[in-house]
């Protein structure tokens, strides 16, 4: 380890963020960049993340009574033309199928085949209301076919010009539901509800603090009445939009032809919503916990929580140590945490014990336990926490181990959410002038773009110019109006009333 | 019930099998038809049953060493031409990308921008080897980074000019398992290891029996050196195959250039893999053990394994019936079936007994409980099994039913297999000679040219001018050389000598 510069992960976030980050995903194994421009390649140990989310999500979704189903990948462009906001929105960045075979061309390389064009071009969804609600226009004749209730677990393209790992890539996977209800209020209540469900989501699992509350009408879904969402903030004060939930009114039940007959006898357009989140959940994990060590994962999203690593430089200290590791992995798995065995690891592959500590630590797995010859004769563990820094050690009996792992791990858990939030809150500011928004937003140093105040609130009398000129000025947006935050004030950029302040931020 | 024909599916079987079977996955909400030509709606039933054998698979794949992850939708033209056989197996179905954003033409519609033509189409993935390989000859340089074990749940698409709900659509879901070994050895003992997990899983979760073995050249995967699958026969006598393991050689390490240097420091190309099993599976399972009444789904499968149809047609009676109808699926959850608790649903819809009734029994929910008032004062239901037919009713004290659920799951599950087994061996035959093999594929009657023989067992010479006679002659081919089934024999078609017994049929 002599040669191990002070960190193990180079450029350090201080020094440049964008940098860190890629290098922490890089490092930590969670994805990489594929041969297709923009789009990923999600490793093993990034996936087994988004898995555990998926299972966490799925419960909660099943929970609120929804069902999965599975709705075409193609969407004829004629469909997604229906809502007029809808295709103005996603027009720009879509992937379109034209042809259903290749043949070799005459320059002897395969050519999509002339003859074999679409009449009607197809998209790659980028979101499915519209093939989903043509399928709903079937289902739905009467009040008695209603709520459908229904989530997709999918892939979707919205083909980005400057893609980031996780964060923002061409394809990306995600779940989307939607809903349809009799009445305006019940569909509300839906919307509201499963950003309530992104909510817990965030703090329980992916123990990062978020604000909930809505869009300004800039920033709406395209064909939405009201867009809900919940913003964390990362380590360079930035904003990232970690879910979304959208009351779409009848906007798109009429372009679906979502009607139904109501209790009264008449016919109706129903009320329709949407809601999701993606693999960009896990990017904003990375750049909510990671350290300039590498990844530093939740326990409830690890797909490790615990790895042992037993040392046994002596070919004739090997069988007793590898036996007491298995024999402690088979303990620690007859322990719960959240009600499933905790889920441990025995790293045996023959490598320097300082690579495989250090792989593990840039892959963030919130608990190794170093296991050597005299541990052994002492019957106790070197128990390092991945949350207190890559140094953290402590030696502790096995027997305590194995009895208070559920607890240790929860600690950790919560040790990751309270300094989160404690960084949020040092960077959030009440601000009512326009100069210290200004001042706030000003990065200190020119080298440093990234580095500014956080996140602002302030008033706003509401007007969507004043929020033109301050993306214009300074790429700052409201990140969402909170819920339950009345408050009458005077708007600092123009003097007119506001009726509560907004979250002002940066953001991905 | 006096309007309801004698079968709740019209046709039967023995009237028209292909009708039959739209009818059933219709009427039991599997699956349907989209907008889009070819893809298919997989509904909450259907997408319930697919989540339980992806829990199931996703398990046994698990405890095999293999890891999940996630490799782009898009597939550059240039790489998937690396094999050669590969892309002129699958060119002819590919659906091609051509451009990247859309426009408003002319004529004031939609289309693609012809500024974002792509500079080289990319075609969505109909299998992933190519870009996968291309991903895996990053990840392997020295044989320490060997064996990779990984699988992929994933969307894929291969344009279908005749489809056919979940057995071949355009867009179909899968998992395909990519693995890359040091050895020749060590590779085909992974394919074949696989194909054992396929045949555990159809016998034990499916409850369908299959033939293991071997394709021929001619029914090879487009690239690989060997091609193991399981095939399954299905009511009208023809086969299915049902999943793949494919043994690739060196060919698609070539085409990527996935090479390590070897233990003995020489530069080697590796081995790989490919396995996969798709919806097809849903299908095959209708299929296999649907009725003339509607789907049979085997419990280890069915979303809901119990549905209690409380019978209250007085208002007044109610609440007592709903009240024991509660607690009897809370004692019920608190069972286990195969470690995980009974699947319990009571349905309280405000609907005619009869309707509801028969909605579960298309839908082929094992076992339906039905309570009424008088049920009520002697303390028992109404225990009715789908898997005996519609009509299936027996009176069981409710403490019993409770105390022997999971062995009565069981005995339906086992009851499934049983019959699809002895179905196969009525209709499975060894025939030595042509006359006999000609006779036996010939449909009896011209107007239901899908009733003929079954399975033949019967000697093959090994030429494959021999089995495109017979494609020709009876549309019948070989769908495997079974695993351990040496027995030399007289080839009836050639009178040449033969290694061992074939399984002809015809197939879906």
């Amino acid at each position: 380890m002599s040669n191990k510069p002070q960190t193990a992960i180079t450029p350090t976030r201080s020094e440049d963020f964008p940098e860190w980050y890629q290098q922490v995903v890089r490092a930590g194994e969670l994805a990489e960049n594929s041969e297709v421009r923009g789009c990923m390649v999600i490793k093993p140990w990034g996936y087994g993340v988004w898995e555990r989310m998926q299972a966490a999500l799925d419960a909660m979704f099943k929970a609120t009574g929804h069902q999965n189903a599975y709705f075409p990948l193609f969407i004829p462009v004629s469909y997604l033309a229906k809502e007029a906001e809808h295709v103005d929105g996603f027009a720009k960045e879509c992937a379109v199928v034209t042809h259903h075979r290749l043949e070799l061309g005459p320059d002897g390389k395969m050519r999509p085949a002339p003859s074999a064009e679409l009449a009607e071009p197809l998209v790659i969804r980028p979101t499915s209301e519209t093939i989903i609600g043509a399928t709903y226009a079937r289902w739905v004749q009467s009040y008695r076919d209603l709520p459908i209730l229904i989530n997709q677990w999918a892939n979707v393209v919205r083909w980005e010009m400057r893609p980031r790992l996780l964060l923002r890539t061409a394809e990306f996977l995600w779940q989307e539901g939607h809903t349809v209800h009799e009445t305006e209020k019940e569909a509300r209540e839906e919307t509201e509800q499963m950003l309530r469900v992104y909510e817990t989501f965030a703090r329980e699992f992916c123990a990062v603090p978020v604000f909930t509350g809505e869009k300004s009408a800039n920033e709406r879904f395209p064909g939405a009445v009201q867009t809900l969402c919940i913003e964390a903030m990362v380590q360079d004060r930035k904003a990232i939009q970690a879910g979304t939930s959208h009351y779409l009114g009848q906007n798109f039940a009429k372009a679906s032809g979502i009607k139904f007959q109501s209790r009264e006898g008449r016919e109706e357009l129903a009320h329709t919503t949407s809601w999701g989140v993606s693999t960009r959940l896990v990017g904003t994990v990375v750049m909510a916990h990671a350290d300039d060590d590498g990844l530093v994962i939740p326990p409830r999203l690890a797909p490790t929580q615990v790895v042992i690593l037993p040392i046994a430089p002596k070919e004739d200290q090997r069988a007793a140590v590898f036996a007491a590791a298995d024999q402690l992995a088979a303990d620690l798995r007859q322990q719960t945490f959240h009600g499933q065995p905790v889920a441990v690891h025995v790293d045996k592959r023959e490598l320097g014990g300082g690579v495989k500590n250090w792989e593990w630590i840039k892959k963030g797995c919130p608990v190794r336990l170093e296991l050597g010859p005299r541990d052994l004769e002492k019957g106790s563990v070197a128990f390092c926490r991945r949350d207190l820094g890559a140094k953290s050690k402590e030696f502790v009996p096995m027997s305590e181990v194995v009895a208070t792992i559920g607890q240790r791990l929860q600690t950790i858990q919560d040790n990751l959410y309270a300094k989160a939030l404690a960084f949020r809150e040092e960077h959030t500011r009440r601000i009512d002038t326009k100069e210290e928004f200004y001042a706030f937003f000003t990065p200190q140093n020119a080298e440093r773009p990234e580095i500014h105040g956080g996140f602002a609130l302030t008033h706003w009398n509401g007007s969507p110019e004043v929020e033109e000129q301050i993306k214009n000025d300074l790429k700052v947006t409201i990140r969402c109006l909170p819920f339950d935050a009345s408050e009458p004030g005077t708007c600092p950029f123009t003097g007119q009333p506001s009726k509560q302040r907004a979250v002002w931020a940066k953001s991905y």
